[in-house]
């Protein structure tokens, strides 16, 4: 047995993570703010007190916003940290903050409003991934490239299509982020520790002045409710899984072999003893990263399984994970905006290799097909004639007539205009489908929707978003 | 070197996936049923070859309901059989299922009709779920019991409030599950390979048949698109959690030590050496079962990681784990129903604990601050008379006067009315509060809201559910 | 409330997985057979009744052998499938299984033998593995192509340094797989319930009987210890990640752009539309089923996190995964085998691609900074020499003399040895280097680091060994 | 395409990790140290010049121990740092350090340093920690409790058993690390980038320098290997499986209910408004912080999956990680170690539980059985037995002969021997089993265990421990 026990800064280490701690302090203020107001409001409290007390949180909220730390040495955490400096100024008035309010409900507040904060910069910046998107397939309209499945040319396609199925991917995110917002965005105070409390108090007034869409009605579940950590992860997660196979795209794009994307310079690292190569080190960042997520969705899932309804330490614990979520989930929407304007198109390879790799023999078999062969012998006849080719190094499109004509008597002049590369790519013009005219509208109804979208914003968001397109760190245009 | 390759029955093990296979078929059907009409319907091909092809494809239908397998010994997978049984009925015409459709687009869309049919029960699961969980509520609006955080007791609740909170999760679940049947009921075919056609199709047409809501414009994205595989795995977990600490708390209650609640006979299996037990391993496998889900969504994002855009077999590799995903939470939310009405809870001794506990000790509490005690003041006057009690055995509503006043002159004779279990539980009005009319107003609310969700269930789940229901097999109702 | 309980078959799936219960069966008769034989031995029971009830015991082992299935429509689970079945054969003798034993550490004693029996076809796996690898190290002994970094070629290397490289990964496995075997293969039998018993009982009669290597002392660790579970899904995991990252190379390797490796057409699936492909499938399922057993490591650590010690029912929900882990494992470890004999490496354009790619920059290097030349100037002065190269189309060891020394006067004649892609791989004969002669010995010291690894199998997992090699189903040997 | 590149200052965050680089400082220095000691040693530098770059190496050291920092603002990374503090201490004789080294093998080596002490501290934190188990066992050797399965009693047993049970746990996971401890402690270095070098360095001197165990043969495998990544977090795993079970079983003794444990004062936070609680959140948080290990399994998985061979900058991502479950795994180990001897236990009332439960109803069935009742029919009687004495408030000890005999005429006065709670702990001396004997035998085995894994300690962490011994700072000795 110890003969003493441990002073309190022997183990006030297990239990504080002073950088939650210092992050949720000003949403602590915020929402004591919001609280008090409702208490003078209700008449809970008087207006003389009401007056003394927002203004004393007011200052602390300047402190705070000029670096101050509140965090005693022995305080046991941010709320008694604010609560003393709150004494300090405003003296045993103070304690009003602990009307109708427990830890339990406030810090489920705090943490909402920290990550409703943080859901703001996100939708700005999945706002300003789809932008980037669709400004490098309005660049690209023209490039053609291989289409790949199992990474194996499949057919032609343009660039832009290739870009467009990316932004398509972040539009669904943003969905999911609107609707998980929508969740969100709800006031868990007044709640108190579990059971509500016998003061007259008006959760809606509370809920209106910060803001909340609406408020979290059973107390029990307001207190003890995390779902938000997994539905954030997961969307985080799945934003993720969509970088990284953008990211695994352009670096197989990237090898010699390839040779259809350069990096700037100003992406790589020489190689101290090899000159000749350009790693494409942040590109690979963008791929690994996203697992940091993916652990963090195992990580909640495992602290909040089998946990006893009501509020639990276990809730506090996954603070420092939420909290790396947000911070690599923007890192790597960031680092895909600087990332893919920087990326050289090696266009004329690009189309050569769409050439080269045969990718229009599809078209040679819709060629038989619509004149009657039967798909099976059709496609044991293109698959000679690819051979023929490869073997020789020649293209489909190169060939004589009566070469052709030896592997069909069914092939004639007319082949020569479907076996273009053009044509491969023009003539896929159903919805969807990649031809040019195709994409170009994609293009303009991916915009209408980008815009409509916008729209639909969070006021913060929108003006954010706003300030950064103003700022044009980031931007595609010449 | 082998000096023979392998046959392709040695090998085929390791692509195909039988059960897999054969749970799409019907689906493979459905949609090839679609795919013809709309041929026919844009004059793609002509009425009389699709009147014959939809006759062919209507038989085997029917085959399959009748349990036929068409999976054949030497086929590369369920597409292949089917078309191979067309062929027996209507000839060389089976090969108009090919035109303007391939296998990428075709079992991404088999894929999105097996994973809505599979929905269509989940949601009518989740609201049979929280149908009872209203029931029990009901039933249980006089059940005082000690309300925990920590595991500790904190202030009498009514057990009411606890199934309305966990009804709250169910709900929010609802919502996830209608946001995510959005962007997942969207048509992929018509992109065929990649790239989309050349063929003059109408996706529209298709769309409208499937009874999609739209159609997923960009080819390459439709192809490749498994967002719904984390989200949906995602959603499932986010349940489980919720039973998963439904069912921790049950177990708790179900200790000898609490005596909250008994397992049914049919539910507890004899233990063979100890006469003794009742062991409440239902219960337990509601707590664990979960983690199987948990365990798919690191397998899904892990497969997903850095692939290449486009089609691949990983997203084969990824069915299995979705239907078992599916099987899972649709096993625990059955278990749920079976398990909730078949617990009996002892109300006499949650309400011996809930005064045992002396969890009105927080409207001692408040009897003090309300009349101008500091709050830490009083929180100290309150310890030492919990200490009081507990070393004699007594509860605070038993106290003497004086024995009140000698730990605090501002107690009077009015505490006796803020001391009782009543005034603890009936004074926590606050909405969303544990108070009995609070709790009431609170069942109301949530009848109508399952009432309104119930009325935007898709219509086939929104028939199951009325089917289940007059089946009434789980119902609390007596 | 329901108005009758419902039936033991409405609950039993529940709690009962039939595919779980039926393998495990053989190893309940195991242990049972081991068990009686101990009580006959110490005199807990006398040799009549030993005898008979081996005897019945034995009888069941065989119609077990001839596929008989004790899982009783109404029976709780298969040890009371065979209790009763042995009552049938020996009456009420067969309550001796009873004795001194309880569910909970024969179904800990089942899960090890069953466990054990897997892991010695996985030894044999993995060594079978191991000898392919170096068998193909072996025929690729002089094969050149480029060693890459980031995907991006940095030096020569030998495609046979590469296949050891692989080899060196599964040896540690093997190391790995070694040391959890002499953790799982201990006796947990004799704790009964949880607490031992006042039997006297010879446990480690029982584990020589049961051929384990010693007995789980204390018997609440022994009922309720799984680490196993983790430790083995751990190493698989780690198994799985050497060869979803072999896989990703051949896939690299696989492209068109690429073109080092072919896959025989029997591992090919043609594609219906493009006849020009070819599809590494069975490639993308060896890089992608990992996953499912990384997904099983998650859900193992959700299931165990925060149980109370002893038994409980959460530790059988993972019985079902752990099947699947088995599985899994050894369908990659055998899809490994198949596949990469069958591969076809085009060792010319591997040889091509290394002179192509200036890997022997590196070499022009060396050559500067052993003449003095500072790092990074000699880093300049070769970068400037690759894109000269580069613009040209032209080898560096194809140049003049007078280009070298436009570049720096530093070069000489020697230049020529030191430039050419034989010196570039055989210069670098460090220890473990991939110059032809360190190879060479690095194969030598690998075969017999594999010999010595299977000296030290377990019995039966030497013997498996020797069959599958007998077979020599898969062999590299012409 | 934005107009300018970014400068080195704007996108250096994407590749670098501050804290990490600062991390690896010190053992950059160290392999550094025996690379060019190595260097000289054969000949491959002189006397001189090896001289005065040790001696600019040392320099670098102590000042790194004074705290200086030499990540430079424009450095690329702390190689590049130091190697430029180098410079500025002997000049070009700095580039040395470039012989036969390259970063690739480097990081590979300065990893391995870094993890390897880490390790040194956690053997020292899991021996004290069993060390402390063994002292709790003793102090407990008395103390009667009952066990449980299924959360439900079923046997009393030794409080001791249940420590050492722990204890038991805590050995298997030094073993574990033993083993991983062998596999990690290999020399990565003079693999250069990936294929060797052509100098004729002695790669086992440098291990034998650094105390490697050994050098890891081959040169791609020597850059790329991270297994430990999953193997160490994975045993950090199985550590944190152990904690969380332990600490979930003394919350649940902590739970009023239960009242077998309390925690001291100095580990409570005193709740604002709820005067009463004991909050164990101490305890809570070592159930729930394994959770970030299970979730950087996850991470390392991922990222690891499908990874080229050969270095690639995501092997480097996953520092931050590694750091982090090396930060939580001694934090969780630390907390047990400060919160264990901290805890009070109410060895009175365990005692009463382990009688009231009728844990010894047992001890009855034992009774019968002996006598010749068939266990089914003993099972029944016993249940009778129990439920006469729950409805009677009484206890199977206290009943009369006459009272016994109702039940089965087969009971006799020798049955009160039998149905003592002394009799059903000490009966239960199977080995490994409860009776005091067998505990205290354990015990002492246990003893001899821990002495012997301290003797097989690498020799820094066998100093650690003795430090730690004689700090003395937690400890169970009065």
């Amino acid at each position: 047995m110890v003969d003493h026990a441990p002073e309190f800064d022997q183990v006030r280490r297990f239990w504080q993570n002073p950088k939650v701690e210092q992050i949720l302090a000003i949403h602590d203020i915020k929402s004591s703010l919001a609280h008090v107001r409702m208490l003078g409001q209700t008449g809970i409290i008087t207006q003389e007190v009401t007056a003394a007390v927002l203004k004393g949180l007011d200052e602390i909220c300047q402190e705070l916003g000029s670096g101050k730390n509140f965090l005693a040495a022995d305080g046991q955490d941010i709320h008694m940290g604010l609560e003393r400096r709150l004494q300090a100024i405003v003296g045993d008035l103070a304690m009003v903050l602990r009307i109708a309010k427990s830890r339990n409900d406030q810090i489920a507040t705090d943490i909402r409003l920290w990550l409703r904060e943080a859901i703001f910069d996100v939708f700005a910046d999945v706002c300003l991934l789809r932008q980037l998107l669709l400004d490098l397939a309005q660049r690209d309209l023209d490039v053609v490239m291989p289409g790949y499945t199992h990474m194996q040319p499949a057919m032609p396609i343009l660039l832009a299509h290739w870009w467009l199925a990316n932004e398509a991917r972040f539009r669904r995110d943003f969905g999911r982020l609107v609707d998980l917002y929508g969740r969100l965005n709800v006031l868990p105070l007044g709640s108190c520790a579990l059971a509500g409390t016998n003061q007259p108090i008006d959760r809606a007034l509370v809920a209106e002045y910060l803001g909340f869409a609406g408020v979290m009605e059973n107390s029990l579940d307001a207190v003890s409710d995390r779902d938000y950590l997994i539905e954030f992860a997961s969307f985080a997660s799945i934003v993720g899984v969509h970088l990284s196979q953008m990211s695994a795209d352009l670096l197989l794009w990237a090898t010699q072999e390839f040779g259809f994307v350069k990096l700037r310079k100003a992406y790589v690292f020489r190689s101290q003893s090899m000159p000749q190569k350009r790693n494409p080190e942040l590109l690979e960042v963008l791929r690994s990263r996203p697992s940091v997520i993916y652990g963090r969705v195992t990580e909640f899932l495992s602290q909040l399984k089998a946990l006893p309804m009501g509020y639990c330490q276990d809730l506090q614990e996954s603070l420092p994970g939420l909290l790396d979520v947000v911070e690599n989930l923007k890192f790597v929407l960031e680092l895909a905006q600087i990332l893919l304007p920087g990326l050289e198109f090696d266009s004329k390879r690009m189309e050569e290799a769409a050439s080269a790799d045969l990718t229009n023999a599809s078209n040679a078999m819709d060629f038989l097909v619509v004149r009657g062969i039967p798909q099976d012998k059709a496609s044991r006849i293109v698959e000679a004639l690819v051979n023929y080719c490869k073997q020789r190094g020649r293209y489909l499109s190169d060939l004589e007539l009566n070469e052709w004509q030896q592997f069909s008597p069914a092939f004639d002049d007319e082949v020569y205009q479907h076996v273009t590369l053009e044509e491969s790519v023009g003539s896929r013009s159903s919805f969807g489908g990649t031809s040019q005219q195709q994409v170009a509208q994609a293009l303009e109804r991916a915009r209408d929707a980008l815009g409509a979208d916008r729209n639909i914003l969070p006021q913060v968001a929108a003006q954010r978003l706003e300030t950064r397109l103003r700022q044009g760190v980031v931007s595609t245009q010449t």
